[in-house]
C-alpha cells in the first residue's frame, strides 16, 4: 500500500468571500486530484490580508502533504500570496528571467507602457519548479518545503486549468507514487435527458462498483463517468471497455463522444469524412452556430461561413426568401425555414444548408410564442427538412438550446447516411 | 461605531471535496452578509468526517463571530453536523416535535414507509431557534453557544436559500444591530488592464476606506467596486459620487457601464440613440460578434444581420470582397478587411459596418502569425479605420478578444459622434 498523501486547496481572494464569484478552481481541481487517487482534506477561502493568508498557510503546512494555493499571484498590491509565503518560510525569491522577458514582450507587441509592478509577477521562490503560463503572464511554481509540497497557480480558470493539465497533474502522478492505477471514461450522449438515461441503465448503476458510473447532466448534453481503480492499466481499461459495452447496448445510439470531445469536433469530423461542407442561415440564433463550429480548429475545411439573417430584410434581399413566402408564412414558419436552408446552401456553394428561425423572446413574434423555433435543414442531393421546437426559458437559453439541437441533428444526419 | 462582527462559512460534504458540485453555497451566503455589512473572514469546506468536522468546527468558535455552516443535516450516516457540534459544545439535544411531525405526515402523504433515520432530521440543540424549512425536511437552527452565533442550514440550495431569507437574514439584521447602510457600486472598464488601471488610481485606493475600491479583472474588460458604509442611504450615496467623480477624472474615458450593464447594450443603446444599424463581416470571430450582439434584447432594432465569411469565397463571391484585393494583399489584411467593412455595410443596408479577419490558429495564415487581427470599420458617412492587433492566447482565446475589440472600438466611435 503506498502513502495516502493528504491534499488542501487554498484560494486566495478577497471577491471569493464578497461573493463575486464562486471558487469554482477548487472543484475543478479536486476532481482532477480524485482520478490521481489523492484524496482532498479541505478546501479554505481566505481574502485578500497578508496576515490571514500567513495563517492560512501555516494551518497547511502542517495537516496537510500538498497544498495548492489558487490566487493572489498578478501584479496588484492586493496580491499576496508570494508575500505570504515567504513570510512563512523564509524562502529567498528572485526574478524568473524568461517570465520578465516575457512580459515585457507582450507589453512591447501591445505598444503600451509596462507599469513597474508588472516585474512582480516575475518573481519566483529560488530553486522551485517554475511552471509556464501559456495563457497569462504569472508563471505557476511548485516549491517543496520541509517535506511538504506547495503548488502556486493563478486564480484566473483559464491560466489555472493549462497549468494543472500540462504541468501539475504529471508532477503529481509521479510524486504520489500510487500503485492503483485509477483510469476513467467519459461516454457523452445527446438527444437524451438524464433521468431517462439513468432509468435504462439503472440496473447496471446498482449492480456494481468498480468502475463507478456516475451521470451528470451538462449543458451540451449529459455525460456518464466511469472511473475504474486497478493494480494496472490493462486490467483497469478493460473494465472499462466491458462497462461500456454494457451501456452502449441500451443507449448507444444516443453517444456522440468520449472524454473531451465535443458536439462540434464530431459534426467536423463526420463532414470531414463525407466530404461535405455546411452553410448556415441565422435569424434568432444571430451566429451563434457558425460560431460553435468555428471555435473548433478543423472548421474550416467543413464550412464557408453562414448568413446572419435577423431582419426580414436580410432574408429576402441577401438570403433570396421569396416576399411571397414571408407574406403568407411569416418569418417565423416551416416554410421560411426551409427557403433559408436551401438558399444558404447554394448562395455559399455547400453541401448541406442549415437555417434556424424563430422566437427568442423576450415578447412573442407574429403570433408565435417565445420558444418557438424553426430548424431546416436541405442537402444539395435534395434532402430536407424542417422541425418544430418548443424550448423553455429565457432569451439566450432558447438561443442556446436551438443552436445545440442544429448540431445533434447535422450530427444525427450525418450518421444516418452513407 | 458598531460593532465589527467576523463571519466564517463551513460546507460539509464530501461531494464538495470530491468536485462533484462547487461550493456555491458559500458564494450566495457571502454576497448576502455582504449586504448586510457583515465581514466573511474565511470560507472552509470539509469531508463526511465526524473528527474533521469537529475540529473546524473548534477552529471557528476561536476565531469568528457567526458561523454559518450548510449540509450534514439529512438523515443518513454520513451527515455529521450535529454530531460533530454536540462533541464540541456538549449541548444537549432534543427531538422537535413541529419537525417530526411534518417529516412523519410527508411520509403518510406518499404513502411510503418512513424510514428510521429520517428522526434524525428532527433533532435540534435544546433551547435553540428552530428555522422552519418550507421546501424540504431537515429544519434550520440558530444556536448561540459561549457569545457566538452558530447557524445550521441544509446543504441543498434551495432549502439553504429559502431559510436565509426568511429566517436568517431579518435575525442577523438585528443580531448586528447595525445602523449602518452598505451601498455599492460597480465602475465597468474597457481599453485598460487592471495593472493600467489599477497605476492610474493607486493614490486614491491607499487614502481611503470608505468607499473601499476594489479593482478586479474580469471577461469583459475591468471592474472597480466601490462599498461604502453609512448611517443614511443619502449619506452612502453621496460618498459613492464623491469618490466615483474623482476615479472618473483619471480613467473616465474608458468607463462604459454601471453596475449589471454590458459592453453590448450600451453599444446597442447608443446605436439606437443615433438611429444607426451595424452590420458585421466576420471571419476569424466566425458570427461571434453577431451573437453577442443578439444575445441582449433589443438587438433587433440596431442590426438586420451579418456575412460570416469564414472562406476566402464567400469573402469574394457573397461579400464582393475584389479578388485583386486577395491577390495583392491577402484575406488577412488592412485591405481586405476595410473592403469587407465596406461591403458589408452596403449589401445589408447599414449605418456601420464592422469586419473581422485574423489568424485564430492554430497555424499561422498567409505568413501572418497566430493572434494577428484587422478589424475594420466603414460608416455611410465616409468614415474608415482599420486597426491591427496582436492578441494572446489560444484560438478561442485570440477569437474572444478580437470580438470584445470590436466592441470597444464601436462603443468609443459611437461615444466621440455627435
Amino acid at each position: 500500500m503506498t502513502k495516502q498523501f493528504k491534499a488542501e486547496i487554498i484560494g486566495v481572494g478577497t471577491e471569493l468571500l464578497l461573493g463575486q464569484i464562486a471558487n469554482t478552481n477548487a472543484q475543478w481541481l479536486s476532481e482532477k486530484l480524485a482520478l490521481l487517487g489523492i484524496n482532498v482534506y479541505k478546501h479554505v477561502v481566505v481574502g485578500d490580508n497578508l496576515q490571514r493568508v500567513e495563517d492560512a498557510f501555516r494551518d497547511a503546512q502542517i495537516r496537510s502533504d500538498i497544498v495548492i494555493v489558487t490566487g493572489g499571484l498578478g501584479p496588484t498590491d492586493d496580491d499576496l500570496t508570494r508575500e505570504a509565503f515567504r513570510n512563512m518560510s523564509n524562502l529567498e525569491m528572485e526574478e524568473h528571467i524568461p517570465s520578465i522577458n516575457k512580459i515585457e514582450s507582450y507589453f512591447k507587441k501591445q505598444k503600451s507602457a509596462m507599469t513597474p509592478n508588472n516585474r512582480k509577477q516575475a518573481r519566483v521562490f529560488k530553486g522551485c519548479s517554475v511552471l509556464d503560463n501559456k495563457v497569462g503572464m504569472a508563471p505557476g511554481m511548485i516549491v517543496l518545503y520541509e517535506e511538504k509540497v506547495w503548488i502556486f497557480l493563478p486564480g484566473v480558470p483559464r491560466e489555472m486549468k493549462q497549468l494543472v493539465t500540462d504541468s501539475v497533474l504529471p508532477f503529481l502522478g509521479k510524486h504520489t507514487g500510487s500503485e492503483e492505477i485509477i483510469k476513467s471514461l467519459v461516454l457523452k450522449f445527446i438527444g437524451i435527458g438524464e433521468s431517462q438515461l439513468e432509468h435504462e441503465i439503472s440496473d447496471i448503476i446498482q449492480a456494481q462498483s468498480n468502475p463507478t458510473i456516475a451521470p451528470l447532466a451538462q449543458n451540451d448534453g449529459v455525460v456518464i463517468r466511469l472511473t475504474a481503480k486497478e493494480k494496472s492499466e490493462e486490467k483497469a481499461n478493460a473494465l472499462l471497455v466491458q462497462t461500456k459495452q454494457q451501456i452502449m447496448e441500451r443507449v448507444g445510439e444516443h453517444l456522440f463522444g468520449i472524454d473531451e470531445q465535443t458536439l462540434g469536433q464530431q459534426v467536423i469530423s463526420l463532414l470531414n469524412k463525407k466530404k461535405m461542407k455546411i452553410a448556415a442561415a441565422e435569424s434568432l440564433t444571430g451566429g451563434m452556430f457558425m460560431d460553435k463550429l468555428i471555435s473548433e480548429s478543423g472548421a474550416s475545411s467543413v464550412s464557408r461561413g453562414g448568413i446572419v439573417c435577423y431582419d426580414v430584410k436580410v432574408k429576402e434581399e441577401v438570403l433570396g426568401v421569396s416576399s411571397k413566402t414571408i407574406r403568407a408564412h411569416g418569418t417565423v414558419s416551416e416554410e421560411c425555414a426551409l427557403e433559408m436552408a436551401n438558399n444558404v446552401r447554394k448562395k455559399l456553394d455547400s453541401t448541406i444548408g442549415i437555417s434556424f428561425t424563430g422566437v427568442a423572446g423576450p415578447e412573442e413574434v407574429e403570433g408565435k410564442s417565445v420558444g418557438t423555433v424553426y430548424i431546416g435543414v436541405s442537402t444539395n442531393d435534395g434532402y430536407h427538412n424542417v422541425q418544430e421546437f418548443h424550448f423553455f426559458g429565457d432569451r439566450n437559453t432558447v438561443r442556446g438550446r436551438a443552436t445545440l439541437k442544429g448540431l445533434e441533428i447535422i450530427f444525427k444526419y450525418l450518421k444516418t447516411i452513407k
